[in-house]
């Protein structure tokens, strides 16, 4: 009881004599409705009109519960059976990871589907985008997803990808198609494009309505490391090996069980963030292998944004422009309006070395996202209508 | 400070005046190694030889942290970091269900992996099995789980199914298959089966090892609504259609999707606890469609003990005991030996009848283990490897 006055009269405080010049911030409009990423049947966390989260957890013996969302940590309140309630900010259309903070430990919110992000399973919420049509779950025909476990002899590990087939790959069992390998972000797994980023619903949506070719989309783990001797130490350390688990194991497993083109032409190679890093990395040095590109939010000069000499970047890579534009079909990056330093001003300087070697390329932004999947999905939509044209 | 010298004085009690008769059980061996259902990299919570279950979790500011698995709270000691350990009395092997509890507040540990049961997606925990070679994953060809969403006339609603093909379906573009439809059990859902069934790993390994012959798998959801008008008073009422979901939707869509044999003989239905019930409803009613049942810890006189009337169960289904035995090519039960009431009685019940009636069946029982994924795990493993033979 003594917490719940304590609470109280904190609040009494914050709206009597802080709260005049926050008049407009504290209105909440109470228009909250389950987040579309709950488990079923459950109503928390709600989002509302001004795209503001409420999170809501029993927890009675609990002194402090904070909703722990975008970096800013929100106090929640407590009423008389023991729910603690908080709400958010408003937050950027599309989906956040976030957690709950119960005295101290930090947890997923039981109310949500998991996640991996952030280097390990937590809550997400989707806040409705205006534009969120283009990845709805609709009544139309389905791609699969399926899970692919294999040993990899270079990491000396069980690994896993998932692979989209889309709509009537099983029923047209004499097609072949095109195959985008597609990479998830510092922290992500290979879970990370079907779960939070609906890479399947994004594809059958376009393919339904013919705004992209029916590919197939392997998404890979782009952690992959061997131990190895270090030469001065001797001592044992890790080596990423991911750009050889990928060629080496991967795509001929990928062309070895599923109806693929197996040719450069018809296979494009893309990733946000670290995977656009890593992708456009492997993409210059395995030219006879992919055709097109894409880097959503990031490039792989980062986190560097110096002005980018082609004749050492990349040992040289960019160095020809017209060999560039005669062999990458399609060159493609994309980065939301919102996002932080170091990525506009990196991504920029990338851009400005293509433009100085005259390499053509797509570039779009998606308006008002951060280094968050809304970006990412728009930014697959984007790409994948223009893939294998 | 306070807590934890209360804590330790607790300790001290019990293990000064009470502990003498427990001996055993308060002396833990310090060999305690992570959950293989851990997330990448995480530490706890672990598994000891006498398999014990410690918890850890930071939570400076909690006042009270239980471990909260197989029906018992554990009280967890809090150190001067804020950390808070606690550990189970020995468990069954096999994989249980728990959360924490952190000021009364149910959440999941942030350690593990989440499994959908009991009506949401929480912790889960591996106790190592003497027999778990069965289930482990080995460098042995895999087949897939394949995510397929469908629309669902009968409900209304988008539905989910997930199908495992065989090691070499992918390759082999011609090679037909039979089929086994298997259910989860209540409070669970169409993932239970491959994610703490271990369903793929147990076909794979038989497979392997041609203990079994290269079948399908369909795991889909059995709960499956339609809303419809109560004749008395007009008010709309949830009534289960699961069954014309499986038989008019789900079988018609994987015979279209899918290289199935689409005939009977090569079509089995099985499913556990609820969806043992559920199934061999489905299964008396379909002679036409299935030829082969596995009923793992439930049949359909669940919760009754009482003895069975051929003539009334079921509408008379097994009062033709010749009939069934010519129709039912393999009729499967299995339960746990220390699985609790009802379910000893209730099987022996059904058992009891069908010896009554003459009708031939295999019943099998898992060793030490209860009303939980060890015991079906197995009773796949047994069942899958007569199927279709």
């Amino acid at each position: 009881m003594k917490q719940y006055t304590v609470v109280m009269l904190y609040a009494f405080i914050l709206s009597g004599f802080l709260g005049f010049s926050q008049a407009s911030q504290v209105s909440i409009v109470e228009d909250f409705k389950p987040s579309s990423v709950n488990q079923p049947g459950q109503q928390y966390p709600q989002v509302n009109s001004q795209s503001r989260v409420r999170a809501r957890i029993s927890a009675p013996q609990a002194n402090k519960v904070q909703l722990d969302l975008g970096g800013v940590k929100y106090d929640m309140v407590k009423d008389d059976k023991g729910t603690w309630t908080g709400d958010s900010n408003p937050q950027d259309e599309g989906f956040h990871y976030y957690q709950l903070n119960i005295d101290g430990a930090s947890v997923p919110d039981p109310g949500t589907l998991y996640f991996y992000g952030a280097g390990r399973l937590g809550s997400g919420i989707e806040i409705p985008a205006k534009d969120q049509d283009f990845f709805a779950l609709k009544d139309i025909p389905h791609g699969l997803v399926s899970e692919n476990i294999y040993f990899s002899r270079l990491t000396n590990s069980f690994r896993r990808c998932f692979i989209y087939t889309p709509p009537g790959y099983n029923e047209n069992a004499t097609t072949h198609y095109p195959v985008l390998y597609l990479q998830h972000g510092s922290f992500e797994d290979e879970t990370g494009w079907s779960a939070q980023g609906k890479a399947n619903l994004i594809l059958d949506n376009l393919i339904a309505v013919k705004q992209a070719v029916p590919m197939i989309v392997v998404m890979d783990n782009g952690y992959a490391y061997k131990t190895q001797n270090n030469n001065r130490d001797k001592k044992e350390q890790l080596v990423s090996v991911f750009e050889e688990v990928l060629i080496t194991e991967v795509i001929p497993m990928i062309d070895t069980k599923f109806r693929t083109i197996a040719n450069r032409e018809n296979r494009a190679i893309a990733g946000l963030s670290m995977g656009a890093n890593q992708t456009m990395r492997i993409m210059m040095k395995h030219l006879d292998t992919f055709s097109q590109y894409g880097g959503f939010s990031g490039t792989s000069n980062y986190p560097s944004s110096d002005v980018i000499d082609p004749s050492a970047f990349l040992n040289g890579k960019y160095k020809d422009g017209d060999f560039i534009n005669k062999k990458i079909k399609l060159f493609w990056l994309g980065l939301g309006t919102k996002e932080p330093s170091p990525f506009p001003k990196s991504v920029g300087a990338f851009r400005a070395m293509l433009d100085q070697q005259k390499i053509k390329y797509v570039y779009y932004e998606s308006p008002e996202t951060a280094h968050e999947w809304l970006t990412w999905r728009r930014c697959l939509k984007q790409f994948a209508s223009k893939l294998f044209r």
